[in-house]
């Protein structure tokens, strides 16, 4: 103990955040003690509320506190009858950015990993299948990451998806191999979208 | 708005912090959300506790939501009869981490800075000359760091201090010049701490 509980608690707590190390935790601590106690207990209130509040979209699995995201509610979106598969809410997010999609999504939380006990039940897929049947979908585009596992995924779903009447498209250009589509930049996003290659 | 009213708020929240960018905000609530909620509620917990509860040590000035700091409570410490004065509790923890000052602290929060409205009564002087006349204090270690305002602080201390007695000193060697105390490796600061300087 360096000063007083409270303090060396709130310094080990920041420390839980990704990314954060003991010197920036300690930075945080300080300069919130310091002059920024609202910013701290607005921080405090915001996480407060999303941790117990947060919880899926009941259409694409996306982050949300209500039934359905504001893209799951927007019949423009539903209508233009095309589904963007991806692993998380932040490639939608990256997704967005670039504003050159107008479908909707629906977000794995993951990707197949049979190690990690990570299967077809977990990623939702009987969801997805549901949508595929019920609703009026032409089109699936598979914006998994372009890695070993994200691939196998996206063919695991393709091969799902050939039992209806669906193109089935999986992003090309663009992204690099090995990366994470988080962080491609959106032009490259939008040239991986523009050159999907569907999938026979 | 990207997915919701309260994840939207808790990125925003997370970007107040220091040192942490849009990405990085994003990064951290989707980690939180995803896999973390009890991390991120023992956060809001110790945030909400912290800003609202923490002060002063009526003593030293560091942070403590108790009256008297642990360093300012301990005999040994208080009855060394040295006190080593610094800008940031920031400053105290480097020094702890060093482990080779056996003293007590005063702590400014901040250095003269007349155009900033900063003088003697913002830095608590008056307090740290009630500890000179009543106390027991045989050392004064004047420890501000080695920038413009840092040593115009200590030499305004100085000036203060040679009223009483008291061996007045500064510490030197090691310290980069223009550095900041709180980033300088413990074995420097022993070294600055060993070679100070009286000041006469
Ligand atoms: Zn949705
Ligand atoms: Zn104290």
């Amino acid at each position: 103990m360096k000063f007083s509980p409270l303090v060396d608690e709130l310094i080990q707590s920041l420390r839980a955040l990704p990314g954060v190390g003991p010197k920036s935790a300690q930075r945080m601590a300080f300069q919130l003690l310091e002059r920024e106690r609202k910013v701290g207990l607005k921080l405090a209130d915001s996480l407060q509320k999303a941790m117990s509040e947060v919880g899926h979209c009941q259409s694409c699995r996306t982050f949300t506190e209500q039934d359905l995201c504001p893209i799951c509610s927007s019949h423009r979106r539903v209508n233009s009858g095309i589904i963007c598969v991806v692993e998380t809410p932040a490639d939608v997010l990256a997704i967005e950015a670039g504003g050159h999609f107008n479908g909707r999504y629906f977000v794995l939380l993951g990707h197949l990993s049979p190690l990690d006990g990570v299967g077809p039940e977990e990623l939702g897929l009987a969801l997805l299948e549901r949508h595929l049947t019920s609703d009026d979908v032409s089109e699936l585009i598979l914006a998994t990451n372009p890695t070993v596992e994200g691939d196998a995924t996206a063919h695991f779903i393709a091969d799902m998806a050939r039992r209806h009447n669906v193109v089935i498209s999986r992003i090309a250009h663009g992204v690099p191999v090995g990366g994470e589509l988080e962080y491609v930049d959106s032009t490259t996003l939008a040239l991986s979208f523009n050159g999907r290659i569907p999938l026979l």
